[in-house]
């Protein structure tokens, strides 16, 4: 499906895309130039959101026009090259083991972080599958998973009043097929690069390093990422 | 025994200090100013490495004098105001079994990252703990147990050429007083600074990225670390 075709060609289709994290990643990659699919449970919920990305990425890019439509979570799986998964984690394999069929052959990109709370702050949910990319790896064999996109604030994705982000996307599969083109995705992010990081047996620390970020921002009242220094 | 004092007058004790992430710590400690106990399983070998950490830290300082001292791990553990754990994970919960007299009412600072290899690459071995430093807490009911100093390259801290090196330690921990001792050592390395990054129930990712590092290492041919952004 995304075969031999260049990334700017993709429709990128976001799961969860009325959250923050997916709403997020929804207005930065329309605002440069990605076409979007965003999907809801609530496909009218959906469309509304969609309309409201599809304005502020327009304005981020200069009045240009973009491309954000809303759908059905289903709708969007069938319809998109690309499917981005920011569900929430306690809806998440129930999510994916209904869409097997429509992600069948696509590269499915994971960015679901599996954390609870309590008094003592964040903390990792264990997963039976030892991470959230591999629980989706497991219930979509058909499919090419790669997790990605975890480190990335939702705030600061949203707030288009800076035209760049400072940080990295870490990129764990399994494909290097599928892992390149995800990272040439990432690197659509203005200022942002998608760092080949590894195997999806090691996509739970991954994942789980984000709930370090959350004590970070407590801590120092920032909207934390991570850069991979070196690279 | 660390109460009240300056960082700078603290006695660092290096455990494991003949390895490379212990040599590579030690050497740029005391290039930066900190007394250095070096300690081996081995008293007369760390006793080598000693002189030989002293000669290259005191010429990359300007030639002023450094004191680095090599031991036993024991005697290091006894006689040094703060610990770190450099040791091979294979060896860690033994050695710390063994001198949780020495270590009590101490900090002790574990970097160790418990991991495998297979024909797949680097791979994160489990802890019953948790994690390495977890397990340090657990044998050492009486020390102050932070993890720290895990994703820096043991290559770049041994390369005095560069003085500085571009990269973040991720400090966990559920004492604030120690981190903060810790961050401030961990500032004493050019170009880094210790970031408070969560208790210690959130220990072994921060742990366990170092194995996504290796595989960053691996494929762009570089010493990656991590830089911890909007802070």
């Amino acid at each position: 499906m995304t075969e031999g075709r260049a990334v700017e060609e993709l429709v990128v289709g976001v799961l969860g895309g009325t959250g923050p994290q997916g709403r997020g990643l929804a207005v930065r990659l329309a605002a440069a130039g990605q076409r979007i699919l965003l999907g809801s449970r609530d496909a009218d919920r959906a469309a509304e959101v969609a309309a409201e990305v599809a304005t502020r990425a327009s304005a981020a890019a200069g009045g240009v026009e973009v491309s954000v439509q809303g759908g059905s979570n289903a709708d969007v799986a069938g319809a998109a090259d690309l499917v981005i998964v920011a569900v929430p984690y306690a809806g998440h394999a129930e999510l994916l083991a209904e869409l097997a069929t429509p992600l069948a052959g696509k590269i499915v990109v994971d960015c679901v972080v599996p954390m609870g709370f309590d008094e003592l702050g964040a903390y990792v949910l264990d997963v039976p599958e030892g991470s959230a990319t591999q629980q989706a790896a497991a219930l979509l064999p058909d499919s090419h998973v790669v997790g990605a996109f975890h480190h990335l604030s939702a705030r600061l994705l949203e707030d288009l009043s800076h035209p760049t982000i400072d940080g990295d996307v870490m990129v764990v599969g399994d494909d290097r097929a599928s892992m390149d083109t995800v990272q040439a995705l990432a690197g659509r992010l203005p200022g942002m690069r998608g760092i080949y990081s590894g195997r999806l047996r090691n996509a739970r620390q991954v994942e789980a390093l984000t709930i370090n970020l959350v004590s970070v921002n407590r801590r120092y009242k920032v909207h934390a990422g991570i850069r991979v220094t070196d690279v």
